[in-house]
């Protein structure tokens, strides 16, 4: 939860003038996020988020960002609307960071999972794989095998003091998964950050995803992959065979999943797992002590990884090869 | 900036169930406010702010709180609205502490204070005196002397360690205060925190006060003494004479001040400075490494301090003893 820049009323009001959005009635800093400041902004016209774009964000990244959600919402897709200026732009500063004013999407972010609040999602994520097909910006995926190597590197020192031996099955995963990560699976754009908290719900149904500032080109499958780890273990870390059932049956009504995907969703999912324990590793190991954010354990990913690595086949996901 | 307590949605839905305010269209913590934990609570209804009152706030004063708040709003003054649930109570638990919803206020608190702000301030605080004249729920100034007393004796040990010979300055303080405090002013309900991020303006009018949470019975003329230190310092810490004269004459269109109060102006300025250095020397004292909120400092209430402690009379101020 965090807030880091300050915008004043006064900085506000002359930014939102740009705009053809009427005059502020009141904003409030968002206690949601990690990466970037939010507000909730209201004004004669609406509610809307206010971002300003923080140092982790590439600034050469945003058009991207913004011109995928310009392109769902054009699409039907219901993700936050960028909001262009009077001079047709989305982008522009504010208090000397890169910001851009969406529409507010009402909804609320299950914190307990149910096995349909998985279908929904599963739907919703294959929706976005096919209405990006004809999306003509691209944006490498900066956290796969690459990116997981660099990590790997830059945690080395510290991620032992962390769990004994971490930097050996860290080093053995990279290893393993630079041997036999597959090519040549159905790819386009993914969200690549669908967490329940990106994920908004009302009376039961997905009523909007929100934070693409993790999209990218890579496999439609990984998308799936990440989704396997971030909503179907309980709190406890047991696997819940109906979420996963559920949510590939989501997807494949919408976008059927090939034979090759499928076999390739446990190497995605440790692949995935492998993804957010470095990254939640490097955050540990590197978060400053008076931050306002409280870094997340790591090691709920290394038993995620754990898991994946001991399967021996879809059966172990619920699902039956096709 | 702080939600100190996590609501879920499920345990959301229960509690707004029993208000007739519609269902929950979204809700977001927000970054406001160091005691509580704030939501912003959307229903079917309106715009609404959710507390959790967190273990600073006692929960045998809820009833004057809120009580003042349902008193004020009777009598057309701009502040929330307690929403009373179906069982006509606006106080219940909510994550095993007590919870109250409250109507949302429109505004943004200033940053950059005018004297028209100023002159609407002194204007807001005087009808919220006259307002509550007749309002029957009384609660003690527990941040007066003998508050100021244990909070000198409560930061002794360290005060020295933040800045040289404060240790004998509040001592020393605390005596001339418990020497010359005034007695007899007209005394009633005050606020007794209104800082600018307690006072909304919409289109340079005042919109709303809130955060009612220190509300108590005192001199009405050390609620004056609160808002000169709080509005009427620039940022170079040089008092500015214009938005006092404004404040007072604001405060007197609505309630003349009498000449004794006029006249306790100064002693009760190096009161309310005292009690916000000790506050403030206590939270820097104390804070947890770990807390989300950075504390203030405590010195700009020390210089403050100083500048009143160096007046010699009403002129200081820019004003003139009646």
């Amino acid at each position: 939860m965090a807030v880091y820049t300050e915008v004043s009323d006064d900085e506000l009001e002359a930014f939102v003038a740009q705009y053809d959005i009427g005059a502020v009635k009141y904003y409030k800093g968002i206690a949601e996020g990690v990466e970037n400041s939010n507000y909730l902004l209201s004004t004669d016209c609406g509610s809307y988020i206010l971002t300003l774009y923080e140092k982790r964000v590439e600034r050469n990244d945003l058009p991207f960002f913004l011109g995928l959600m310009d392109h769902l919402a054009a699409n039907k897709f219901p993700c936050p609307i960028p909001i262009h200026g009077r001079d047709g732009a989305s982008l522009r500063d504010l208090c000397d960071r890169p910001a851009a004013i969406v529409t507010f999407l009402n909804g609320m972010w299950p914190r307990h999972i149910n096995p349909s609040n998985c279908h929904e999602l599963g739907e919703a994520a294959a929706r976005l794989h096919v209405a990006t097909a004809n999306f003509t910006l691209e944006r490498e995926n900066n956290l796969s095998l690459a990116g997981w190597k660099n990590l790997a590197a830059e945690t080395e020192v510290g991620a032992n003091e962390v769990v004994t031996k971490l930097t050996q099955t860290v080093a053995g995963e990279v290893t393993y998964l630079e041997g036999n990560w597959p090519d040549g699976l159905p790819s386009g754009v993914i969200h690549a950050d669908l967490f329940p908290d990106n994920v908004f719900f009302l009376n039961g149904k997905l009523s909007g995803i929100i934070d693409f500032y993790f999209a990218c080109n890579d496999f439609f499958a990984y998308e799936i992959a990440v989704c396997l780890n971030a909503w179907c273990f309980d709190t406890a870390g047991n696997f819940n065979i109906a979420k996963a059932r559920n949510l590939i049956q989501g997807y494949n009504s919408v976008r059927p999943l090939g034979s090759d995907e499928l076999e390739a969703l446990p190497i995605l999912a440790r692949g995935a797992a492998l993804r957010f324990l470095l990254t939640r590793l490097y955050d540990w190991l590197n978060h400053p002590k008076d931050a306002f954010v409280n870094p997340k354990d790591p090691l709920e990913y290394l038993y995620k990884l754990k898991f994946h690595q001991n399967v021996r086949g879809l059966a172990a996901y619920g699902l039956n090869a096709t």
